[in-house]
């Protein structure tokens, strides 16, 4: 039986899985909750889960059934937290509030994965309703439950009442290693440490920067995916072996979250088979959008993220499951050899130095992009804190986060990551077994569209001259779009009369 | 002087340079045309040149001051035929005419780049207040003075009255040999052939397909750019070397407009400084938003075209001319050998390989695009017709259309381009020295974006297996997001219990 005569701190809309943990994680940290779900069952499940967590004791989670219940549980000025799927239900829960009386400075903070546009147009629509203040939140379940990576923006007055409370369940930092300090014990949350939550800054700067973290590990994983395939399908490892690959690797520089869990995918033994459990999982990727957003966002603004796109268009031809099982009987691939064992540990080495030099251009991409849209929206963010909040509770997290802090640390305003001292070098160093590795794989018919995009964008961002220039003088052939010279000053286009013998220029402008 | 008193056929506002061409094509097949611009200037440009082309006789257009003049010269039901820029201007133009006593019957033609969802949008604004029809043109400012490639869509009465206009004035293909009948005499228009025009479909479907068109042209031009580059940057080749290959190529399989003016252009002297012009252009690719839009409606409808959306980002990449130039001297290349002179002839053989397998993939991606957009918006797509209108009159021309029209003559339902036995055959001949060219050019750090990511594409295609077992692994790892197994029948969901030592499979649905 919860007690209904005391007042709560926070209101907090939606028990699904993230919201469940997340309840439980401010309970952990003792802030009293009452929360509403339409779906009664899940508002059950928290409240059973929350009790046996406190030792059979009510009283952290207070079950609301309805809205008007809600606030009536809160204390003044309300602040309640949503936890609902992205797109019309947040409206909708919104719209419920304002019936239910929610007033016009109490805040609501959306926790979904809201496309950021979203944001900036709800900030709108309820200005002088109630403060609407948004927080994108990374991590998962487990993130959620004992510490995530959280990307709060909006109106600074709602952020000095929320700063304390994502501070408090946010994962944390052990400043002397910059790695997460990781304790998944309910009632024993991690109270010390750098918390990895920090103002992103207006409008919908945090669910932007969410979106760019999550473009970001779709490449990652990608990248993962192609060194792995490239050890089954051209070097004939096994699940198992791979595993032990990439648990070698998550000692070193390529030490991540993300490398950590392949390892454990891969070292899993399917309970109903005995096989390796990849080996029956089913090779369709799912998506739920936000790499998508990341890489249309990119193409709007211009600013080259091949990579992540390349990371989104490897999930959908992985969809076409029948056309390429189809296609592998009809289409012709390389006569393969099959590697000699030494040719097979240095392949290994290539792809760990590959999978390194392409991570650096991937978060070169995504940084890239941040700064772009920041510029385009008026957001001045903040990038060393960016990658130092992404050190612990998100997906993406890994040691390699602090070099970044360290490069934006030293020059607040780099151009870009690659040309950074620290990561300059690294690649210096590691470059050509990524060339080699991309190289063998493309003779050997496996496909690495994400390592070799990588490579591709490298080569590219460091080359001073393209052939952009072909291609200028094509569109000034074929429809009259002019073209700027090397020789004249920046801005005054000039044009051929191609279909003149002499070919006379005119300037245009 | 015009003669004001005879009655035209068909009314055209916007003079600019595409529209100044098309109605001076128009006026070639017999059209009297009555025309408008808000820029007079244009207007006497077009009347002047008319009759300059007429032997200075007066009449065949005829220039308005008013769009209330407009109608009144035109008998009725009215067609009017809109060459302006795309976006508001198109609106613009149509409520005015509104204003000026437009009827339900009458029927205005956008010939603009317009974004396809604009002109469904369209078709439902001016529903009942006159009948708006689309048609996409291609071919530049040459095509629409001497034959085009016309891609007209919507309401199936309206084309029975643009039908002849278009059929006359569109570009004419031989069928004997598939090539264009090219004739640049004012006065002497090509009639025989058969007309790059036909009916594609409701809605925007023609802006659709042209849109893809263009992002096809996008990867063709990016494609020759990455030829050229490893020719200058790897083989030490002047422009004249590089062009006299590409005019061999466009001899051959690699036949198209624009190898041929590529060869051409490189070709070129700069009138200036005596150097090859191409030497002098500034290598910062502009565009115009078609490319763009095409990667994102792939991404969006999860059809993937990664070659056309590596071909933007190029462009994007190219736009960052000073941080290119910082960067050069910056970060790191291999360590190049100079190719021996034996070596460099058997590169050159390559990317001539190269470029023939990598086009086809981007058709294949293109084409796949256009069917599952066709799905996704009820167009029934007719692919053999579409590749037929693409031989002539727009940018991509080029007899290997003919090769797809017959691609999908054999078979209407074709999954995939590259499975037709033409096309896979054409690239299992082809595709050792495809690899050694992307192997080759990512070994000496000559960027080959286009060209490694649509080898990519096709080696993704042709896997049975991808590594989307491991990603859908690592997703539910993290997320909980589930996977399907390949021993169980499809829909049916799993997840496993990560955090249980005996990591339990569920079954979720």
């Amino acid at each position: 039986m919860t007690d209904l005569t005391v007042q709560c701190d926070i209101g907090f809309v939606g028990a699904g899985v993230m919201g469940k943990n997340l309840i439980l994680n401010l309970a952990d940290h003792g802030y009293r909750v009452a929360a509403f779900d339409l779906d009664h069952k899940k508002l059950e499940s928290v409240i059973q889960q929350d009790q046996a967590e406190n030792n059979g004791k009510a009283g952290r989670v207070v079950a609301c059934s309805s809205y008007t219940e809600l606030l009536a549980k809160l204390s003044s000025p309300h602040l309640i937290i949503l936890s609902v799927p992205a797109g019309r239900p947040v409206d909708d829960v919104c719209s419920k509030l304002i019936d239910a009386g929610i007033k016009a400075d109490d805040i609501i903070v959306d926790t979904g994965n809201s496309l950021w546009t979203d944001t900036v147009r709800r900030e709108k629509d309820y200005e002088g309703k109630f403060i609407f203040f948004s927080t994108a939140v990374s991590g998962g379940e487990v993130g959620a439950r004992f510490g995530p990576s959280l990307m709060p923006s909006g109106d600074p007055y709602a952020w000095t009442r929320i700063e304390p409370v994502w501070r408090a369940i946010a994962a944390k930092v052990d400043p002397a290693t910059s790695r997460p300090i990781e304790r998944f014990e309910p009632g024993n949350p991690v109270t010390e440490g750098e918390p990895c939550a920090t103002y992103i800054g207006p409008g919908g700067s945090g669910h932007y920067v969410k979106m760019v973290h999550n473009g970001i590990e779709y490449a990652d994983m990608q990248l993962i995916c192609e060194a792995y395939q490239v050890m089954r399908d051209a070097l004939g490892m096994t699940a198992l072996q791979v595993a032990a690959v990439f648990k070698e690797w998550n000692q070193g520089i390529l030490n991540s979250y993300l490398m950590e869990i392949s390892a454990e995918v891969l070292a899993t033994k399917d309970s109903e088979t005995g096989l390796p459990l990849v080996d029956v999982i089913l090779d369709k990727a799912g998506q739920k959008g936000t790499g998508l957003w990341t890489a249309v966002s990119s193409l709007e603004l211009g600013c080259p993220s091949p990579t992540i796109a390349e990371a989104v268009f490897a999930r959908s031809i992985s969809t076409l499951k029948e056309q390429r099982v189809a296609a592998s009987t009809l289409l012709a691939g390389p006569v393969q050899e099959k590697p000699t064992e030494a040719k097979r540990e240095q392949m290994i080495k290539q792809l760990h130095d590959a999978l390194y030099c392409a991570k650096i251009c991937v978060y070169a991409q995504g940084f890239d992009l941040m700064k772009t849209a920041g510029i385009e929206h008026g957001w001045a963010l903040n990038f060393a804190e960016i990658a130092k909040i992404w050190r612990a509770g998100c997906i993406i997290r890994a040691v390699f986060l602090q070099s970044i802090t360290d490069a934006y640390e030293r020059n607040d305003d780099l151009a870009n990551l690659l040309v950074d001292p620290f990561f300059s070098k690294q690649i210096s160093v590691y470059q050509m077994n990524w060339r080699r590795a991309v190289a063998d794989a493309t003779l050997l018919g496996v496909p690495v569209a994400a390592l070799s995009s990588a490579l591709s964008y490298y080569d590219s961002y460091r080359t001073a001259v393209l052939p952009a220039n072909l291609l200028q003088g094509q569109r000034d052939y074929f429809g009259a779009h002019t073209f700027e010279r090397t020789d004249k000053s920046k801005g005054k286009t000039f044009h051929v009369d191609w279909s003149s013998a002499a070919r006379t220029m005119v300037k245009v402008k």
